[in-house]
């Protein structure tokens, strides 16, 4: 599987995580997400306050949990256009946690990110906070992904049961789902009768089972990611530069690169089912280039001038070009100045298997799959 | 409460039921249903296969139900348009009762009809031949109603919770809801979701509860009504006048009459939000009265030349006016020569409390509730 892919060479077991590691992670969370998770800021706020009252969010290494230990991850579900204006409760997690616990008559050892994308990248963060419990370095999509089945673990066979989803009005589902495709059609429709989102619990599985199928140290490449942005701008450096260097040194995320440069000349974005759905239009300064983007949730394809840049589930996010910050799916507006950047994802997100789940085609998109490292000459 | 209402004074505490009761009891259903729970041929169909097949219907009144036993309403939600097409796979009943049985860790003693209308009426009998259990004599509406929060443990403070959800694919859902409003809310999204129909157990109770509750002998009531018509059908008598009399005979829905005798000059119907919704028209022969029935699955207000002569929660059922077949919503045509029947619900069903659940208000329709005796001058 994904043995020793060792981008960090500098991992530590434990850490704690500062204020300023977090805030450097919700920068990393928004550029993994692809333009999806929705914008960090109401998790990031949370987490300030969090350690601000004396919590700790101790973060592991995944070769640090026991084969046996109940892992779970969380995430939210819904239209991030929607988790925008509708702020949860708080025990949401906390509530899902424990009828997790009741089911499987075990103590949740630890929990991580279902997707390190956005804000559902740092929401986990919260929980591991308030329950006393570590967050566990690693993901289960490795960016973020608009689908509750586009994860590795349904890649790779295991079943999202018992699915666990609740809202901030106090309501618990267990859903015992015949599929992991049937489980998202629930869930989905679940998260708009819930008022366009609601929490989720699914895929747990032992500390054995992580170790097979998760997508490692993604948690510490978000800091790296924001650490190196944050640094360059306050030495009046490149950001992008400095961000395209930092993923260099990634053996996992290695090829990164900035697509495109240009302003939104027309924004075409609705909910639909649940998602955001639409496409942004971008012209180049002073030129006729035109960069075309679609999005359901996250940034799908990129089309230069009519030719296709880069697809899912390569990584593709819009950044204010003077700040370098992030610009989820849900932020953009017409008229806005941006940088597009793309990444590579890991090769265990590129196979047969994975591309069935999370490919082009299963977005209704007709290029077939080429990594963006080969379209654009990366290499 | 509701002791000894007596209107089946020669009730046993067991019978078997035979071939003849249970079609004798599709009709009285299908009456009680007030033109909803969904025609039941299917259910019916379904009865003659597991009695030819040896299976027993052990039918027990209330009183033998020992305090502390589990015992289960079951009924399927969703628009009788779509059960019409959609049948079941025969395990969803079964599936669910396990999931409340592991919930629980008790066995489930009996199991009755959440509402005794149309094939809701049946299909827990279906459930009990297949698990060798008793049926009760009892029902948690006294009737039909579209929503699940219309049942008396609502109106009398009982809890729904857990409430179990499966379809024919075998997804299993349980839910824990806030309150009982919003278990309606969260399964009728579900029941669209999983095509139109599921099967739901809710306000599952001790003996000692539903004895406290449950709108008593209900299905001997529903048997005693199509054995009246029938015989009075194969002795050449009025199967309506027969079926006034048998119900003058109950203390419980003792007032019963024909309301209007027409055929439907107009029908609008609708399938929305999972019910189906609409009006019907009719014209009396040779004359021009005429009686406007509004519907959502079951009929709700019945107006002759724009005066109301019944409202929810009193009972108002089409029949074929030859055959004296209850005609359900679903089954409602242009053209129909029907008779229209009216009934008195139990007292318990008319309380300031009971009305609140599910009296006109509680289908935004503007006249306040009186009773269809003092209306029709029937007392």
């Amino acid at each position: 599987m994904q043995e020793n892919h060792g981008y960090r060479a500098e991992a530590e077991a434990v850490r704690y995580l500062t204020l300023e590691d977090v805030r450097d992670m919700a920068l990393g969370t928004a550029f993994l997400g692809s333009g999806g998770g929705g914008a960090p800021v109401s998790a990031l706020l949370q987490l300030e306050a969090a350690l601000a009252s004396g919590r700790q969010i101790k973060l592991i290494d995944l070769a640090a949990v026991p084969d046996d230990a109940l892992i779970a991850p969380c995430g939210w579900m819904g239209a991030p256009t929607v988790s925008e204006e509708k702020l949860p409760n708080g025990r949401e997690a906390i509530r899902g946690l424990e009828k997790l616990e009741e089911i499987k008559g075990q103590r949740v050892f630890a929990v991580f990110p279902v997707e390190i994308g956005g804000s559902n990248g740092l929401s986990p963060l919260l929980i591991a906070a308030e329950r006393g419990i570590p967050v566990v370095d690693c993901d289960g999509m490795g960016r973020a992904f608009p689908e509750s089945q586009m994860v590795v673990f349904n890649v790779y066979g295991c079943s999202a049961n018992p699915v666990i989803v609740t809202d901030e009005k106090g309501n618990v589902i267990v859903l015992e789902a015949v599929t992991n495709a049937e489980e998202e059609r629930i869930t989905r429709v679940l998260s708009i009768a819930m008022g366009g989102s609601c929490h989720v619990i699914d895929y747990s599985g032992s500390g054995y089972q992580m170790k097979q199928h998760a997508v490692r140290g993604t948690i510490s490449l978000a800091i790296a990611v924001g650490r190196a942005v944050r640094l360059a701008r306050s030495a009046g450096r490149d950001p992008f530069a400095a961000l395209i260097s930092c993923l260099r040194s990634s053996s996992y995320y290695s090829h990164g690169g900035v697509l495109f440069d240009g302003k939104i000349v027309d924004l075409d974005r609705n909910t639909e089912g649940g998602f955001a759905v639409g496409r942004a239009v971008l012209e180049g300064f002073g030129s006729t280039e035109r960069m075309v983007v679609e999005f359901q949730n996250e940034n799908l394809v990129a089309r230069r001038n009519g030719t296709t840049v880069a697809t899912v589930p390569d990584i593709l996010t819009f950044f204010d070009r003077e700040t370098a910050e992030p610009i989820t799916t849900e932020r953009l507006r017409y008229g806005q100045r941006l940088k597009l950047v793309g990444l590579s994802v890991p090769p265990l997100l590129r196979t047969a298997q994975a591309l069935a789940v999370f490919g082009p085609q299963a977005f209704g998109i007709a290029e077939q799959y080429q990594p963006i490292e080969e379209i654009n000459g990366w290499l």
